[in-house]
């Protein structure tokens, strides 16, 4: 079997790309030092191996069902949620004083990847559960986090979002959920809520929903909008698990892939009263939950990363190992076959493949990084550090997920047939990695998002940053050795870009909102692929610093980053220019056409 | 549910883009008449929806599996067969005197998409059974068509191709399966074959496998392989099943999709000797097999482009039923949702559908229109024709194996998670065509056959037939109203892709053939798209000639063929440039990666 991640890789992403070493430095993480980032990196490798990548196919294979009214997960989902409770993984990333390591969101990212790699289906579980704990602490009331965040954060019980309903899945504005005030204060709560992963299962004491309602003679759309904490069992006095509060599962999902995470329809007070309690303030509810939202794109990113080089891995083990055919200058049949990876296309296909897994991590890890540098760094660099995240989570959530999925049929090409079975893992990877371009916003809703909001958002300054920044890195990359294809493909991507975007924001104003964002996918996907071809830039920096020292594997290690950066600068950069030219054209085809001419 | 074929689509591409109501004027079609097209077509439609399509998920969620040493397939697969026979379809295609009704290919693939798009996995049966005829047809002995072929056509008996082995899956250079002879003029066929689709099953009396092997002492390499017919039960002197051939089933092959199609591993000569007939020639096998593979290639993107078209379909319907979300300018969030297909990414992502597979069901017609030039047409056109043919035959295979997929994503894109669930169908075509790209020749070795053999087969004089086609068409545009812009974008296609054809044959010799391959696949991108673009130009031209005189549902089907054309322009042709321009440049970097840096 092939590892299902490349630690190699992580180390040279934290340590030699960013700079997580000096994180302790800081006084939030005085107690920390590399060794400890290391230590707890090591023990996340030894528990998703041990109790997340066997049971993965397992899960594949048995998808959660219903078995006398109760939702039924393979038994080894059970017991990597205990092990993953021993490890304090639960609250690893939270303060001390609330029983956690205060890990950088750095080192926490790097150490949940261990999971998603291993078993995306059961990582869920846990991800959740701390997303939920996440906005509870920063929302919550002191007695709520109390009761129902405490709880999350050790593992006892577990996490969910309730947002979409079955008449409008994206189309949050229309949810119809309603909260009834109750005399004591809290809500009764009723109606149907869909796609709600880890909405019913037997791993846990209790599961906290947070659920987005309208308190009843609430204005409509989005500022109607309330968030209520809904726990599947009623909670006691004593803080203990009480009575059935009455969020009846009403039906599973059966999904292409993922299936380890249970997808349900939940009904809320049905057979019963279903009470839940206001978080915060009324009509607040979205701005609140897209904080968990936002560390939930960044996670969704993350997951598709990993679900991508996990393939990228198992092709690449197969592709040393399978012997098969000739290069094309070798005219005797009787010499021994080549290992396919001598094959230009099979490495055209791996390389591929690293360059989209590779510089999606660096994209992800950068995410996380800028996450400490908003809590931890220099106060007056936050605002713009801000603005630079905000605008980078789109595609820090849809480049992935779109291009692991590109990374993962190259997978499944490398291996040809074999591939295609169940012998294999990727075709599994292939089938759970489809789900990540929808969920937490279709790539859709990220297209509009970066250029309908995050382009132009505090005057464009975001936009700004990410220039300077881009900028910066290509100063930092002269004179260093075989860096010159890789420096001018990027510069050309950032120019057309640039130019596109100014162009069309010049342009929107006569346009319309409607014909502005029409062309909002091929925003997405030229900012995209720049920004990969910035961390690749990056990437290049460091592997070219480190190679002149380097000896073996090492060097091998550095050459090949480089060769991926160059893989990524001639190959997929030149694809920016038709996205720049269409969108800066506003083009009309897609807004002119009519439903009937279909 | 969604119609599995657009019935509408499929009689503008055969009568008003191909020709097809003018071949009956040919003798061999004289007793034909577009109306004797129309009934085979209608009742193709009428099989493939009642015992077709009635089970494509059943099959899909009910494998073939092993019982009693059998392999059981869902019951409906052999009604299906039953009502295919009933129908006359195996020998539609067959001259008259073999039962047959002489059908048009053109027709014949026509008929044939109904039975691909209603169950991909339950028509392959039928498929690899006529494709083994074809060959026999051409072939085989008149006492060896009487045995074997004449109960393939009236579906009696099953037929396979029997290439692969286990140890060299694409490789079949380097074969091992033995044949020994034995007095009486046959052989004794010993070894292991893998991935064999239909290798075993029990819908037909008897199963008559093509299987590639190599005569004791013949050379090494392909010059050394000789085709066998070797039948899975013996046959009587008066044409009867007899005794056990001894052709074993050693396991199955466990599937992402396709799985209808029941696909083995086969012991030849295990436990009891098994005979075969040698077919021709020693030493011709591969010659041989490529008649029916060629066919096969053909076949299998027709499958890809109709799986494609399904899903559009079915994406079409739900996007536009399904009610969600606002125009980006419509602030009003009491005002009614709009159903999706309002929504300008929606629009692209159903463009992009209709453009791919409606692109790819005219170059799958196209090709099977001059397969019938090349067998009835105009002699003085016939070799022009096979070389143009010879030529399209790796992009007709891959082009909608590979963008079929782009299609079906974007399917499941617009139906979100709905689309991801087995809900609907569109999950199951995803999974489905993924085989495609693989079998019947992979990707790569498809981009090999096209630059290292047919673009400068018989002096280059196939690529020179193709761009008098194309300029003749481009002419023939010019004046009608609309077609600027895609006639604008097909000619700089063109220009770049035959530019950069030319720059890469010029260093060929100084290249080497390892490096002049290296980047083949983007010649089959760069090629593909182009022909693809001018599939939309000839639709176009014939959409733009009955716009003026259309009325109603007529005018706008004609409005969408030539927004489709210009979606095609706008958003896919300006990506030819990027693949021309690293084709040209015969860029190394893939070249120049080590299988060590990885």
């Amino acid at each position: 079997m092939a590892p299902f991640l490349s630690r190699r890789d992580l180390q040279f992403q934290l340590y030699e790309v960013l700079d997580t070493a000096s994180l302790p430095e800081r006084p939030r993480f005085a107690e920390h030092s590399r060794e400890v980032y290391d230590d707890v990196l090591g023990l996340a490798y030894n528990v998703a191996d041990k109790y997340f990548a066997n049971h993965a196919r397992e899960s594949d294979l048995n998808e959660p069902h219903i078995v006398d009214g109760k939702v039924k997960l393979v038994p080894a989902a059970a017991q990597a949620m205990k092990a993953f409770r021993e490890a304090g993984f639960f609250s690893a990333h939270a303060d001390e004083e609330l029983g956690g390591l205060g890990l950088p969101n750095v080192v926490a990212q790097a150490m949940h990847a261990h999971f998603k790699a291993a078993n995306i289906g059961t990582s869920s579980y846990p991800f959740l559960t701390i997303g939920n704990a996440n906005l509870q602490r920063v929302f919550a009331s002191p007695e709520q986090q109390q009761k129902y965040m405490l709880p999350l954060l050790e593992g006892r019980w577990f996490g969910t979002m309730a947002l979409s309903e079955p008449h409008a899945g994206s189309g949050l504005a229309d949810i119809r959920t309603t909260a009834t005030p109750r005399e004591d204060g809290t809500y009764s709560i009723t109606g149907t809520k869909m796609w709600i992963s880890a909405g019913e299962h037997e791993l846990s004491e209790n599961i906290v929903h947070l659920v987005l309602a309208r308190i009843r003679g609430a204005p409509s759309g989005v500022k109607g909008i309330s968030l209520f904490i809904v726990p599947r069992y009623r909670v006691n006095e004593d803080g203990s698990v009480g009575e059935s509060n009455n969020v009846v599962l009403a039906g599973l999902n059966h999904k292409m892939g993922y299936r380890g995470t249970t997808n349900t329809l939940l009904n809320f007070g049905e057979g019963g009263e279903t009470v839940g309690e206001l978080i915060g303030e009324p009509g607040q509810g979205l701005r609140y939950m897209f904080h968990m939202m936002n560390g939930a794109r960044i996670g969704v990113g993350m997951g598709a990363v990993m679900l991508g080089y996990a393939g990228y891995l198992a092709s690449l083990e197969y592709a040393r190992e399978r012997r098969q055919g000739r290069h094309a200058s070798n005219k005797d049949p009787g010499s021994e076959p080549v290992a396919i990876i001598e094959h230009a296309d099979v490495r055209r296909l791996l390389l591929r493949q690293k360059s989209f897994v590779e510089g999606g991590l660096a994209l992800g890890l950068y995410a996380a990084h800028l996450e400490d540098e908003i809590e931890t760094g220099p106060e007056e660099v936050r605002r713009e550090t801000e603005l630079l995240l905000d605008l980078l989570t789109p595609v820090v959530k849809s480049w992935p997920s779109k291009y692991s999925q590109e990374a993962l049929s190259d997978a499944i090409q490398v291996m040809g047939g074999a591939g295609y079975t169940r012998d294999y893992p990727v075709e599994m990877y292939y089938r759970d990695n489809r789900l990540n371009p929808i969920h937490e916003g279709t790539e859709g809703i990220q297209g509009n998002d970066l250029l309908g909001r995050k382009v132009s958002q505090a005057g464009g300054r975001g936009l700004e940053v990410l220039l300077e920044r881009m900028q910066a890195d290509l100063r930092a990359s002269e004179g260093l050795e075989g860096l010159d294809e890789i420096r001018t493909a990027l510069h050309q991507a950032v120019a057309q870009s640039t130019g596109a975007l100014r162009a069309i924001l010049t342009q929107a104003p006569e346009l319309g909102p409607d014909l502005f964002l029409a062309n909002a996918n091929s925003a997405l996907e030229m900012l995209g692929h720049t920004v990969i071809g910035w961390m690749w830039l990056r990437q290049a920096i460091a592997a070219a610093r480190q190679l002149p020292e380097a000896r073996g594997d090492e060097a091998d290690f550095y050459r090949g980053k480089l060769q991926a950066a160059r893989f990524f600068a001639t190959h997929e950069l030149p694809k920016v220019k038709a996205h720049a030219d269409l969108l800066a054209s506003a083009d009309r085809t897609t807004f002119d056409m009519q439903a009937a001419w279909f």
